[in-house]
C-alpha cells in the first residue's frame, strides 16, 4: 500500500517559504518580487491558470500584473509587448500564457523574451542550460516534481526511471534531470513515447515511472513492479455526471489499483498539478534575487 | 557477420557534396564560407585537432584563420577575441578549441559565443533549440552519428537505443536526438552511465548502441544481442610497442568480438572520429547561408 505523494501540502509548504522569504526583504526595505503574466484573448481555462497564478502571487506577498491583450492582437504588437517587459526594470519575471492564437509564431514570442526574466524556464538558452547543468530557470513540472522527491526522500540514484511521454514541457526536461549527476538525479533512463514497441517491458522494469501520456487510467498494475515510485503528470477530464461539474480529474495511472503495489504514488488531482504554481513562484523568486538584488 | 560502417568514406563523400556547393557560390561570384579557430596555448592533442579542421577548409574551398593565443592570455583578453569574431562580416562561423588553461572559465567562454556563429553547437541556446527540436547548429559528433545512421539506411523508429554515457558532447544530445520524433529518431532511449546498475541488462536488450564511454574493449560479446547495430564513439589509446607510434586506437566495443554478432558496427579508427570535422564543415556552411546569404 503506497505513500500517497501529498502535492498540495508540499506546494503550501515552499509557499509559505517564499512568504518567509518575502516578508524579510520588505522587513530590509526592499521592494516585493513582481511577476507579470500576458495572457492574450479570453480562453476560460488559460484565464483560470493565470488567475490562479497571479492569486499566488498574493499569497506570498509577490507583486503582480496580468496583461490581458486581446485575441486579434498583431504578433507584432505583442513582440512589441514582450520588448517592454524586458525592459522593465520593475518587473522581475514574466510569463506569456499559452496556447497563443493560431496567427501568432509560438516560437518566435519565446525566443524574444529575456532569458533572465523567462520564469517559465521555455526558452531555449534556459532549456540548453538546465540540460548542460548549468543554473538556470527549470520549467514549472519538472522542477515540482524534483521538488517532491526531494521533500519525500526518494532515492533516485541508480534506480530505473522510466519517463513516459517527450514533450518540451515534461517529458523531456524531467528525463534529462533524472539522468543528470546530481543528488537528485543519477538515474537510468528510458524515455518511452507514442512510438514505443513493448511499453510495458520498459514500465514492468522500471523503479520510478514518471507518466506524462494524458490517458486517464492508461497505467495498470500488471504493468508496474512491487515498490514502483509512480509520479503521475497526467491530467484530463471523464465525464462524470454524478459530479457537479459533470467531469472527474484522472491521471494516467489506474490509482486504485496501482497503488496497492507502489511504494509511492501521486494522486490527480492534488499530486504534481499544485506544484507547478510553487515552482513558479520559486523561479520569481530566483529571478528576484539575480535582476534586483544582483546577488546570484 | 556486421557490414562495416565506414565513416572515412561517408566524411570524404560530405566534403565532395560541400566543395560542390562552394564551388557554386564562387562561381556565382560569392565568397567562400570562412571558419576560424582559437587556439590558446601550444598543447600537442589540441594543435593537431585544430589543424586538421583547418586543413579540411582547404581542401573543400572553405578559407580559414587560425588564431593562435599565448596559453597565459587573460580571460579578458580572450572575452574580446570571441566578441571581435563575433562582429566580423567575413567570419561566418568560429570555435574555441578546448580545453582552455585553467585560469579562464570555460563557461563563461562559451556564452560569450554569439550562438549564430556557434558552429560548434556547444550555447546553450542551440543545445536547447536542438532539444526543442527547432533548426540549430548540432555538435559535430551527435551530428555524425545522425549522418551516418542515415548514410547507411538504418531504421531508427520504433527500437531500443542504448546510450552509454551522458556527456554534454555526446551522451546527452544523441540520446535526445535519437528520441525526437524525426525520421532519424523515434528510438526508445536509454542512457546508461557509471551509476546504472545491471548495465549488461540494456545492452543486451539494445537493438542499437551507441558508446561513448571511453574504455577500450568493454562492450563484449555478451553484452550485446544478435543483430544489434554499434556506434562506437570511444577512442582510447593503448599501449602497442609493436606499433611505430608506441599504441593503437581502441573503441569500446572489443570489435572482433562484437562484430560477429552484429548487424552494422562503426570501427576505431575510422567510424565516427572522421564524421565531426565533416560535421564541422557543415554547420559551418549552414552558419554562412544563415548569416551571409541570409537564405536560412
Amino acid at each position: 500500500m503506497a505513500i500517497i505523494i501529498d502535492g498540495k501540502k508540499i506546494s503550501t509548504l515552499i509557499k509559505e517559504e517564499i512568504k518567509n522569504q518575502v516578508e524579510k526583504i520588505i522587513s530590509k526595505g526592499g521592494r516585493a518580487p513582481h511577476l507579470a503574466a500576458v495572457l492574450v484573448g479570453e480562453d476560460g481555462a488559460s484565464l483560470t491558470y493565470v488567475s490562479n497564478k497571479v492569486a499566488s502571487c498574493k499569497q506570498v506577498g509577490f507583486k503582480s500584473s496580468l496583461i490581458n491583450l486581446p485575441y486579434e492582437i498583431k504578433e507584432e504588437k505583442l513582440l512589441r509587448e514582450i520588448t517592454r517587459l524586458n525592459n522593465e526594470k520593475e518587473v522581475d519575471g514574466f510569463i506569456v500564457q499559452l496556447p497563443l492564437p493560431k496567427h501568432i509564431d509560438e516560437d518566435k514570442v519565446l525566443l524574444a523574451i529575456n532569458p533572465k526574466k523567462d520564469v517559465d524556464g521555455f526558452h531555449p538558452t534556459n532549456f540548453g542550460k538546465m540540460a548542460l547543468n548549468m543554473e538556470t530557470f527549470v520549467s514549472a513540472t519538472p522542477y515540482g516534481i524534483i521538488e517532491l522527491l526531494k521533500r519525500y526522500d526518494i532515492d533516485t540514484n541508480g534506480k530505473h526511471t522510466v519517463v513516459i511521454g517527450r514533450s518540451n514541457i515534461v517529458g523531456r526536461p524531467i528525463s534529462i534531470l533524472m539522468s543528470r549527476k546530481a543528488k537528485l538525479g543519477n538515474s537510468t533512463v528510458t524515455v518511452v513515447h507514442s512510438r514505443t514497441k513493448n511499453l510495458k517491458f520498459f514500465t514492468n522494469n522500471a523503479d520510478i515511472i514518471i507518466s506524462a501520456l494524458g490517458v486517464p487510467n492508461f497505467l495498470k498494475a500488471n504493468m508496474v513492479k512491487n515498490g514502483v515510485v509512480i509520479i503521475d503528470v497526467g491530467i484530463t477530464r471523464v465525464k462524470d455526471l454524478n459530479k457537479r461539474k459533470g467531469y472527474v480529474l484522472k491521471g494516467d495511472a489506474d490509482f486504485e489499483s496501482v497503488k496497492e503495489k507502489a511504494s509511492y504514488i501521486t494522486p490527480v488531482p492534488g499530486g504534481v498539478g499544485p506544484m507547478t504554481i510553487a515552482s513558479l513562484l520559486q523561479n520569481t523568486l530566483k529571478a528576484y534575487k539575480i535582476n534586483f538584488e544582483g546577488s546570484k
